[in-house]
This record gives C-alpha cells, sequence and structure tokens, in this order.
C-alpha cells in the first residue's frame, strides 16, 4: 500500500437503506452519503460504485487514495467467496457476489463480513471492544445479531462462517424460529419476538410492550421478563463457550433499555462459579448506526497495514 | 532455539498419575515413564524433575537436548501464571506453581494448559485435529473435558482461562451440579453423572448402566438416552458459538460407545439449519492416553518454532 492511502470506503448494508462513507484509519467518517436499497442487486451495484466516486469527487482525492472498499451487510453472506445468501432482508439479491462485481468497477480490494461482526469491528477501533479480548457483541434489533472476536480477529466457525448466537437455545419451549428449532435467543429477546409475544395481548409494537411493562401492566412485563431471562440463558451458555473479557450490548433496543439487559447479562455472570467473574464487564456499545461503516472501513485496513 | 532441540518433555498431570515423555517434533514419543500422582506439591515437582533427567540419561541426551517442557494438567490450572486450582482433583497442590517450580529446577522453558486442551493440542499435532478449523474436543470420562482451537491456537477466554464447556446448560431442570447450577452437559452425560443417575436404580457404575442398558433394561436405557440428549443439545449450543468444523470425541466413555455419542452430536448437526452441515464433521480422537503428553510436549515446540 502507498503512503498516501490514509482512508478506507466503509459501505454499510441493510435491509432498507444503505450508508456509505469515507472513513480514516482512527475510525472518523469524513464524508458520508445514503440511499434506499434497491431490490436489484446489479442496480445497487451500480448505485455504490456512483457514491463512492461522489464522495471522492467531493473530498478532492483519487481512487488511489482509497486502500480498499470494505462491507458489513446483513447476513447471511460469505465473506470469502463474497456471495449474499440473505432471502428474509435481501429477498432480490441472493447468489450476487459483492466483491466480484465491485472490486471490477473500482480496481480496489473489496472485503466483505457480516453486519454484525461489521459492527463488532467498529467497536474494536474505535469503541467499546478496544482492548478486550475475547469480546462477544449482541446487537438488539429487529432480530438478534451476534458477534465474537478472539486475539484480535472476527471469530470464523466452519466453512468460514459466522456463528448465528441468535439462535442458541435458551428455553426449552417456547415460540417456533424461522431456524426450526423452538426456544431461541432470537425469537424471544428480539424486537419482532417481543412484538410477537404482545400481539397475543392487542399490543401493536416491541415499543408498546416496553412502554406498557415500565407502567405496571402485567403482561407487557411478563413478555420483557422472559426477554431477560433469555438474554441471561444465552450470556450463561456463552460464559461457557466464547468466555468473552467483555459483553457490548447494541441496537436499537439498548438504546433505550441497556440498563435492563446488562443487568441480565451480569447477573449471570455473578451466578457463574466456573469463569474468572471480576475480569468480564458488560458494556453498551458506543459508535451507534456507524459502528457497521466504520468497522467495514476497517477491513482495508486491517487487511493493509 | 538451537538446531539440536529436537526434543521436548512432555508430563501429563492427572489426579492418580503423572505421566511423562520425551516427545520428537512429529509426535512420537520416544521414551516414556510414569508415577503415582503425590498428594504433597513439592513432592510431586521433584518426581518430575528427577523423571526428566532420568529420561534424559536414557536417550543419552543432556537437558540442552530440550526445547522445553510441556505440561497438561487436571485443571483448572492458570496457563499463563502456572498456578494449580484445583481443589478436586489435586487437593494438596492448591496454589502451587508449576511452571515456577519446575522452570528453575531445569533452567528450561516450561508451559501449561489444562489437560483438555493438552489433549486437542496433541490431536491438532497427529491426530483427528489435523488440519480443521475451528475444533472441539469433548472428552467422556469421569467428568467432561471441553476444549477448543481457533486458528491454530488453543481458544482463551477472559483471564486466559479455558472456556468450562462442560457446564453448558442442557437441560432445564436436572440434577445439581458443583458448579452451583442444575442441569450442566457435565452433570448428565459424564461417568460420574451417568453413575449418579443408575444409583437410584442400584446400579454399580457407568459401565453397568450402559451394559444393561445395551440388554433392555428401560431404567438404565431411560439414563444413556438422557445422556445422549444432553450432548446433542451441548453440541447445539456449540454449533451456534463456536461452530466447529470438526467435533472430536476422546474419552473412556468414546473408547467404548463413540457411535452412540457421535451419532447424538451428528443429529444435531443435521438438523440444524443456519450452520453449514456438510461441512462439519465428528470423529474418534485417535490418540487415546497419549493426546494429553503429545499435546503438552507440542507446547514448547509451538513457541521455539
Amino acid at each position: 500500500m502507498s503512503a498516501e492511502c490514509l482512508l478506507s470506503a466503509g459501505i454499510d448494508i441493510g435491509g432498507t437503506k444503505i450508508a456509505l462513507g469515507l472513513v480514516s484509519r482512527d475510525g472518523t467518517i469524513l464524508r458520508r452519503q445514503s440511499f434506499a436499497t434497491s431490490r436489484e442487486f446489479g442496480d445497487a451495484i451500480a448505485k455504490m460504485e456512483s457514491a463512492v466516486r461522489e464522495l471522492l469527487r467531493a473530498q478532492s482525492v483519487d481512487v488511489s487514495a482509497l486502500a480498499g472498499i470494505g462491507i458489513g451487510c446483513a447476513g447471511p453472506v460469505n465473506p470469502r467467496t463474497g456471495v449474499v445468501n440473505n432471502p428474509y432482508t435481501l429477498p432480490g439479491w441472493d447468489g450476487g457476489n459483492l466483491i466480484g462485481s465491485l472490486q471490477g468497477r473500482l480496481g480496489l480490494p473489496v472485503y466483505l463480513e457480516n453486519d454484525a461482526d461489521a459492527a463488532l469491528l467498529g467497536e474494536s477501533l474505535a469503541g467499546a471492544a478496544c482492548g478486550f479480548d475475547p469480546v462477544v457483541m449482541l446487537t438488539f434489533g429487529t432480530g438478534i445479531g451476534g458477534a465474537a472476536m478472539n486475539r484480535g480477529e472476527v471469530f470464523r466457525g466452519a466453512g468460514g462462517e459466522h456463528p448465528e448466537i441468535g439462535h442458541l437455545p435458551v428455553l426449552p419451549v417456547g415460540p417456533p424460529c424461522y431456524c426450526g428449532r423452538a426456544g431461541c435467543f432470537e425469537s424471544i429477546a428480539s424486537g419482532a419476538g417481543i412484538e410477537k409475544a404482545g400481539a397475543a395481548y392487542g399490543f401493536q409494537s416491541a415499543r408498546e410492550v416496553f412502554t406498557l411493562a415500565a407502567a405496571g401492566d402485567s403482561n407487557a412485563k411478563a413478555i420483557i421478563d422472559q426477554a431477560l431471562e433469555a438474554t441471561a440463558a444465552a450470556a450463561w451458555a456463552l460464559l461457557h463457550s466464547f468466555l468473552p473479557e467483555r459483553f457490548i450490548l447494541g441496537g436499537g433496543i439498548i438504546d433505550d433499555h441497556f440498563q435492563l439487559f446488562a443487568d441480565a447479562v451480569r447477573r449471570s455472570i455473578d451466578a457463574a462459579t466456573m469463569v474468572p467473574r471480576n475480569q468480564i464487564t458488560v458494556a453498551r456499545a458506543v459508535l451507534g448506526n456507524d459502528a457497521g461503516l466504520v468497522g467495514a472501513a476497517s477491513l482495508a485496513f486491517r487487511d493493509a497495514h
């Protein structure tokens, strides 16, 4: 890499929005742009290329100023091959190759991670994961994203794939999950899971369930208590597998309810006798919606350093 | 390391026996010795030193021929500090420092891992783990030892400690475990767990429970079925955390009943939809009782290469 490659382009691909940014080595977003996610893969690729070129023009630098392009994409994606395999969130993209498509158009190395891993990489570069190892990050949104880092790298399982922590079993019985099993962490403690449980009582949204629970509604409270119990059970399983030095909690639900969920995780840490309890912390993600963009951009720096 | 350091001394410390060996780089045990585990730490250290010196004399090589000494010890042990903390298996050793004590006496680097990790390192150098990543090994004996490797290294959790996979929760209720929780993998599927469950029916040993189950005794069969169910549940949790490319099963119970337990693990792999099923294998440990000794010895080569 030439000395002037001080920038990277990060792309954060979600089901509704694609965010792009020029990012410096320390994780600062210098310039950004976003647009609605195209349903058609080829159209999305063309828009990403144009957006990167526009950002470079606005920053008055050439494409050679970029160490590369890093993408965090709603998974499952294959970070080795570049192929998207996410019929739920990106239905028209199935089988599209993000690395192959963008690499050719921009003549730059392209790196890919799933969005949960990208967010943890962002927190590792410039947020709550910095200096901790191993780290597990749980992102509570519509679903539950889980990511782990070990020895400074994203943890990869069989086939280079990302372990689906959201599908850890936490209840012996429970609502059926789209993975085919019942009682998964995600099906109980995610926004969609809480909303679904609330619908049985006529509640309109996960937000309403949280509000009613805080106001003392016993049905709403039982739903939130079960989500917290599921979180404590998932933390217990993670303490006896990844044994993280730090749990990081992020996502829309955590923005409003960090303390509730952090207390549930802490309860498990404090009850576990086979782990070094006083060396394990729980922290809130600090980069918010930028974590995925910053972490994606950092992929190019990690490879080029 | 000088070119003549082609050997390492491996020491495998268990509750009843200490086995030592001179091991070559390819994992061959050239010369070995064993003796009963002393209840007194200082006495054990003195015997280990003498045994290493005797093996060297018998092999007609000087202490300078050793890259170092690697120890696998019944855990919990702290591989960084060298301190033993295992009141169950090594009651008189609590607080003793294996690294500090042996290093001074032999003037060689000393490395320490818990016995489950050492066994997996052995399988990685010269057995069933060779070429697979990540790998999880489950050793079914009196207890259940669990170990994981990732990117060629033993997986370390918070504080450098070893994740206690045997304490993964697998049943919502179940027999109480010494860790303070009920329903742990180890308390149901280990030799001690099976024996304890069998005692309620007057069975004398885990071996008798297996024999009677095979002969059709319904109580014995229910106990073994629960052990297999627990194993399948632990495998499911591991698939959604470490997501190993290979599960390796070892230990005394597996020597006789590999297929039963391998089938239980395979059932979980085949039922899990969020993992690359056809890239995950289940294999029997191949080094048997030598795995810990070979793996311990390999620690000195790993550091010195």
